[in-house]
């Protein structure tokens, strides 16, 4: 059941939690969809989440629980007690039920462990917990079901209907060896349309793409979506079946990713929501704000040591924002070039050197157009030749200058583990200034030969 | 089978082309997966586009044109007669199909449908033809397996097995009544696992999420993402199962909602890639930087009506980058956060008039702050109290009216049917550049009384 959540509804909530009214929950919120139901916990005050989940079944709680994200779910896991987190975290597959378990303290995960009563299910999430939470390894799930190549489809619909209880969607089974090595795969459709008694040997196929546990989550990511893939299952390096990462939560990785990456080219230094409060929200902005603006001062500083020249001849400052704003504006485009090339991992057979004449074979281009045309203008407006020369000469060197670091700076970024975006932030715009700056006044100052 | 496409690669399939070496795609091309097929398309001129196409099985090709972006089919499409793509057509589900007959001219249109065989396919694709393509109807394939809902489990089965041939990936069966309304769906597990004469009535599940043809991509995405859905059902307004949405779909979608958004905060103004020729790149980049050169112009302009101001006090041109660079980063930093909001949906229950108390909030905090801290860097440096007190009462006013043009240019642009991601591109950088400068400058003159 879809539902919109209003302000009256979570005004209903809170009033509900605070005369303790179980029925409440079970009449008006155990009807929802888990989805909704974490959707509804982020408009609660830690007492209205409470409310909700000391009261709901297990079932709903846990998928509800699920579907947070991390900074929600680490404030939420902290209102209840071990007991309660356990009864969740028995409801979940590994995946999730790792994740919960990774935004506990130690203590309160060694104490939720214990008291779940499913050991297989602590030895999935143990082994779940090795792993780094960006690779492979950390977004699978222990939950498959998987079929010996020797047996029978009979033999098979036995083993899914035991393996099957645990795993929720099971899309296909996985074929593997004697030794659990993966060797192929058996679409359910397939199952179900042959004979008890055809072999999966004579059934399955052996075209089956899969990764290792260390592999990157982008790469996860990418492959899921070139390859159309709603399952993709996890080997060790033997090449073992240890897991299958879902297409739910790459999706949500890759939504996540492009919000992280608006944020970045957008000066945003943590991941925040519009109805966050007020300090929450200018805090995460004055870091960037703070670092332009030193860049401002230090520009000025910079100015300061032409103030002669502008005495001279002021016309020199009407300029300043038309440099500065071609230069950002050109960095931006170069790097957001570069992140795409990145994110797709189309990159890689690109030398530097090949990409370094390509950008300046652009640059060249965009260069020569504008700092024409700005030419005309200063010409026709009436500035004089020289100021005008200065301008077009300065404004030709910033797009050629900005274009190049547009384009290394990301990559110096990814190759020191940094997200690349940050080179489509204030982060350019900030140094691009400067570097803009530094050009025009130079140029100015011998040209005119002030 | 997973590859990596090298250069050398690209190589020999440009070699094989030129001596028309067919034994070379049966051996070399036509073991690879569709989607590392089109890889390798998007990498060929037409000649050897047109020679894989040619001699690859309909089967492979269709699938790898599948894969393909609207720009790059289109094109390849044009190398290929209409038999040819009859023939591809023929052997895609009717979304992929339509997409492509979508992208062919009027004429070539209507004499593939003619030589289309399958008159059921025909009549599909011509049902799909009708939708946007950024509407559900358009997303949606109509393949899917339904069984009514007094049917057995093995009257379902039968039916599978005539629908299914038809269907690459089933998930569940929906379940209709007499008319054809959707009422729910079953599980394709909870099929296999069920008695042969259970009644579907007994075993769907009546809870279940569908979308009308009308209803919006962006919401359809959502959608799916939330309720981690790997196919979605269509309706009509009676309620009819029209066809289904697969989430390979909408994770290409996501992506690509992501990369344009880049593109258009970055100022790219159509969708390139790190590969494209240098003109292709040039010709992207240059509408934007005109508008910000123009911008740049016009500061000039404005700025040269103070020149006497300035002669007077030219330290006042120092400021000049500051005040522009802090106006550009509030901008873009209050727009990216109503993007966010209006890309979740999350935004419908927050009035104008209490996000514009907000916004005010916001940058009081951090206007406050950057404009003190200024002011103190200001007198440390020596200059005076009263050029220190302009700039930073002008930075303040810069930071208040920015947050405010950028909280509220993308909901304009969104009301009135424009991405809002515009606003978090070159367009509110210029936009900010002259409304500092305009605030700045005026400041200045009425202050230090000029």
């Amino acid at each position: 059941m879809q539902v919109e959540i209003t302000n009256e509804f979570i005004q209903e909530v809170n009033e509900a939690a605070q005369r303790d009214d179980k029925q409440f929950v079970a009449t008006k919120i155990a009807e929802l969809h888990p989805a909704d139901i974490s959707e509804i916990l982020k408009d609660l005050g830690e007492e209205g989440v409470k409310f909700i989940l000391d009261n709901i079944s297990p079932e709903l709680g846990s998928e509800a629980l699920a579907d947070l994200d991390d900074d929600h779910l680490r404030k939420f896991l902290k209102v209840l007690p071990v007991s309660r987190v356990a009864s969740f975290v028995n409801e979940l597959e590994s995946d999730d039920a790792a994740d919960i378990l990774q935004e506990l303290p130690i203590r309160k995960r060694e104490e939720t462990l214990f008291a779940l009563q499913d050991k297989e299910k602590v030895s999935h999430i143990l082994d779940l917990l090795h792993y780094e939470e960006d690779s492979a390894g950390g977004l699978m799930a222990k939950e498959l079901v998987k079929a010996n190549i020797n047996w029978t489809v009979k033999q098979s619909i036995e083993e899914l209907r035991k393996q099957g209880e645990r795993v929720e969607k099971i899309y296909a089974v996985y074929v593997v060896d004697d030794l659990g090595k993966l060797v192929g795969r058996v679409g359910l459709k397939n199952i179900l349309l042959a004979n008890d008694n055809t072999l999966i040997k004579d059934l399955y196929d052996p075209e089956i793409i899969s990764v290792e546990t260390y592999t990157d989550d982008k790469e996860v990511a990418n492959t899921m979506r070139k390859y159309d893939l709603e399952a993709l299952p996890v080997v060790n390096v033997q090449g073992q079946l240890l897991g299958r990462v879902t297409i739910d939560d790459v999706v949500d990785l890759i939504k996540e990713q492009a919000e992280l990456e608006r944020q970045i080219m957008a000066g945003i230094s943590s991941n925040i929501e519009e109805d966050d409060n007020i300090w929450i929200l200018s805090r995460a902005r004055l870091p960037w704000l703070m670092i332009g603006m030193f860049g401002g001062l230090l520009g000025a500083q910079f100015i300061g040591l032409f103030e002669g020249d502008l005495m001279l001849i002021p016309a020199m400052a009407f300029f300043i924002p038309l440099i500065t704003a071609t230069g950002g504006n050109v960095g931006i485009q170069s790097s957001s070039i570069i992140v795409q090339s990145l994110a797709n991992q189309n990159i890689l057979n690109t030398g530097y050197l090949s990409r370094l004449g390509k950008v300046i074979l652009v640059a060249l281009v965009n260069g020569v157009i504008l700092s024409l045309i700005v030419m005309l203008f200063n010409l026709v407006l009436g500035q004089s030749l020289m100021i005008s020369s200065v301008v077009s000469i300065a404004l030709f060197s910033v797009i050629l200058l900005s274009s190049i670091m547009g384009t290394f700076t990301p990559l110096v970024l990814d190759r020191f583990g940094f997200n690349p975006a940050l080179a489509s932030g204030p982060f350019i715009t900030t140094t691009n200034d400067l570097l803009g700056l530094g050009v025009y006044f130079l140029v100015a100052h011998f040209l005119l030969g002030l």
